[in-house]
């Protein structure tokens, strides 16, 4: 096969292709973050959560390290990425799956003229699943058709994961954002009692409080257009009843909220308002204060042009940079995030925040082991077996406290 | 130890090297395919058979990936060759083997001046085999060598599998090919059954046609002189009766069948000849209508000579391209195989022949991860286990299968 | 955090740092040679000792390898060393321990401005433990400190263990150094009877021979002062009681003993002597007739600087190469060790030692193998467990043993 075969299929609007990944319901493969919707992501965060706490335990641990030990994974990453290579690579040792990777692609078979199409059809000879971030654009979704082509002609066929793709999507990174969102968001804390809740007291000073993410603000912070990860978690995000969009970037049409992105998440109802500063008023009310919570990127610098470089030079990047006054302004509860890294150099997150209660940057990427262990477990069709040994865990662990009473 | 420490060894004949790499009729270390007998072919691919079956239940890969969790396999691959190298660490995976690297050499202490015979046995001090690919001509031998000298001194010492060297053979993707090739020409189908079987129907068009490799034609094209997988797999079925080898090359003596192979070929009593076109005639019939199968290469460019360029211009390599009109003209069971990658740009196997039913290439890489997981098995002495294991399964399938009439 | 937020921690004295890496006695990070006691020596080794033993057998193998399974380590070596890299890993693979490695920071987020010290906080979110080796000097210890703040504030905080950093002290290495010569010094021997023992064959040459390290004397050679390996080796033999350490190198300043080190030795209570080539006396004995234990070492030739190569070629460096004359005068059972890689062009130990009963350079290899294993057991507070099913284990065999009488 070549890029051309796959062309229509390509062009199609992301609406029509969805259905394409998946058979009813269920997910086959994981392409764009518009596949997940607020039932699977209820389903993956529900699992997310049990894995995490049977893996506190060295019995629930070790009953998750042998649920798929029989399964392996080619981890295909011919675009550099350490921290989404080692978090699926976690949360596939997790769950017991063993891993191969082919990362430089001038040590594999590309070399001696194959194409890009041959070496996945390798793969799928001999692993269960691919997980695969390439240079190439929209090569995980030619994947995900080869895939379905050699399925319809009873050949064997393996789910294929975009684990971020050139200037694409990165539906597991939206995924581990959602999850952090939803649990900072969910407003639990470890001291809750009976006689006092966080909640309780964060609604003291702000009565219209919620729990969870219908109607809050969302910011995003630094480089927009060029941050995949905005683009995925805002499409996530636009499922959810009431919310609001605050993208703060310089006004660069290369660094700014892209036109066609931002008439897409108005056609789905957000509200979406762009801003220059985190001191700019929204509805009367300085922009870092009114946000519930802030999505800061890291400026992208290596994908600049020449060009690009003499235009930035005008432009004060200093006001896309963090600092413990302005998070001293921001809600007490609003969590702040990072798709990590983040660039020390230029510093849009300085360290003297990472002690900061609302810094959740770390926890995220911790959250992202956990999550794509459960997106693992549902694709390897054992999401429910672990619902059910959960449930009995914790009744066991329940009975047993109870008895020692 | 030093190269020259092995030269009176290295420069026996290879009759002579192979009770060196075997205790009696086990083989010890896998280096050359003329250590392959029929008798040993038979046992690995009565193993890989039922690994195969084994794998596609749950029950059966769990079964599998516990018989060698203890054992540690050394991947020393120098010489680049992801396919090689991803199907011996899925077959390793398979059965449960932790898997290590090491693919550059830039890395290793060999930059520290070390050699790499202290390089191999630092890895048989840690590991429990080592399967190689080195830049370095009969080293996976010489290494075979030294855990000869080193078990016989009461010393450490570990099996070596040579996972193709230099212009050397490449002894397990011969296994491989002729794993392939005697599973297409059992005959079996998935719909045979008492009233009808696919050997039947082809008997009525081919009344001598009888199963399995003896006797048979099989049609080598391309880079024939450097494809060290041609000569690998000529030496194995040379072992067969009555078997013709068809050479299909370009005259220039770089490209076509050397003189030396044909000769040793010529002294097992195969019938050899050679070709520069497919459609020669060959006993009054076009080459391409007379085989029983066809094994395309890829003319090795990395490996020509700046004066070879210049006299390679001369040549029509269009002849030893495959197209759809010749596939057509093919037995209707003669499988097309390829060692693979194949070269999209030269073009040998155009995409356009995957869908035809003879096209095996794909198959055959995934068979190459069955039987080299039996010949891990075999080295390890698990197979007979797995012989009883398998015999049991399906017993017990049966039986349950039987209670449900 | 940056390195100047260590500064102070780092510039301490050594003894007084030691406390911030263990628990009372019990150690948290294993960073320098100086926290190994020798109460914590004898625990690591016994712990080595029963599991070499284990691993003999394939119940024991797999009872090892099952006691980590659902653990995860980081093999974060962006400084090149195959050997201890390898060893560590087979080591994690021996108790089922699945690993992950970065080794090339190129290809990972620090290419995007990510400090250090945030790629260390990611690998502390997916992994259980991290073995390093960095060319950023006295890194390991700055990451240990960063666990041990997290840790006081409630954050997930994982074992650092030093693999050997920079010009720093590699106390793995010296572990396993420490732990062959044990081994040799204990003088046992499969031929020992009743009637038979090594140890009183050797007391009829030497009476005044006693088992174990004590009293005994050390020649180190080659590279003393840039050897790291030597330093942390020596800090271990110190405790040890009435040890002689000889020190056999170039008069070159950036060759021999450092003064500060020399001064640190003599603290403890050792001898310390320095001479030029192997056969000065010492005592009126030459120093190669005297030794107990000769640890030879590679001159690290990729660290001289162009003065120094200038400077060098006045050295007559063949006076500190091996060769079987020397080996021959050396006492029948003092080991020659090597922390190797050996380097083949300098020749400092040539291969026609390598079967002289002396050269026990490759066994102390396998035996890093053993004792790192021992190490990640007591790290993971699994060797209480190994202990008991050890004892039962032997208990078992024995009582089969002599069932069968």
């Amino acid at each position: 096969m070549e890029f051309y075969d796959y062309e229509a299929r390509l062009n199609r609007p992301v609406k029509v292709k969805i259905p394409d990944f998946q058979t009813g319901e269920r997910l086959n493969h994981i392409i764009f973050a518009d596949q997940l919707t607020r039932t699977t992501l209820e389903r993956l965060t529900r699992t997310a959560d049990q894995i995490r706490v049977l893996a506190k335990s060295s019995e629930g641990a070790r009953y998750l390290n042998d649920l798929l030990r029989h399964k392996r994974a080619m981890l295909y990453f011919t675009q550099p990425s350490t921290r989404t290579f080692l978090s699926f690579m976690a949360a596939c040792q997790i769950l017991g799956i063993a891993c191969s990777e082919v990362r430089d692609p001038s040590t594999s078979s590309e070399a001696k003229g194959e194409t890009p199409f041959d070496s996945m059809r390798m793969f799928s000879s001999y692993f269960d699943i691919v997980i695969m971030r390439s240079r190439i654009p929209q090569f995980a979704e030619c994947c995900a058709y080869m895939m379905n082509d050699l399925r319809q002609t009873s050949r064997r066929s393996i789910p294929v994961v975009n684990g971020g793709a050139g200037a694409d999507e990165h539906p597991t990174q939206a995924l581990l954002d959602i999850y952090t969102i939803q649990r900072v968001l969910a407003f639990y804390h470890p001291r809750d009692s009976s006689h006092w809740t966080l909640f309780d007291e964060l609604r003291e000073r702000y009565p219209e409080l919620r729990k969870g993410i219908d109607g809050k603000i969302f910011g995003f912070s630094g480089d927009i257009r060029r941050g995949r990860t905005i683009r995925s978690l805002a499409t996530l995000l636009s499922q959810f009843d009431g919310v609001k969009l605050y993208f703060i970037s310089p006004k660069h049409p290369k660094l700014a909220l892209p036109q066609d992105f931002r008439i897409r998440l108005l056609n789905r109802g957000v509200e979406v308002r762009e801003f220059h500063a985190f001191d700019e008023l929204a509805d009367g009310e300085p922009v870092i204060e009114s946000l519930d919570c802030l999505y800061m990127t890291r400026i992208q610098r290596e994908h600049n042009r020449p060009e690009d470089e003499e235009e930035f030079r005008e432009i004060d990047f200093g006001k896309y940079r963090l600092n413990p006054k302005l998070v001293a302004r921001m809600k007490p509860y609003a969590p702040i995030l990072h798709p990590f890294p983040r660039d020390a150099e230029f510093g849009e997150i300085p360290t003297s925040i990472d002690n900061d209660p609302r810094a959740h940057y770390f926890r995220q990427a911790r959250n992202g082991m956990w999550i794509r262990a459960a997106l693992l477990a549902y694709l390897f069709d054992v999401d429910a077996t672990i619902n059910d040994y959960y449930a009995n865990y914790t009744r066991e662990v329940r009975d047993y406290n109870m008895s020692a009473l």
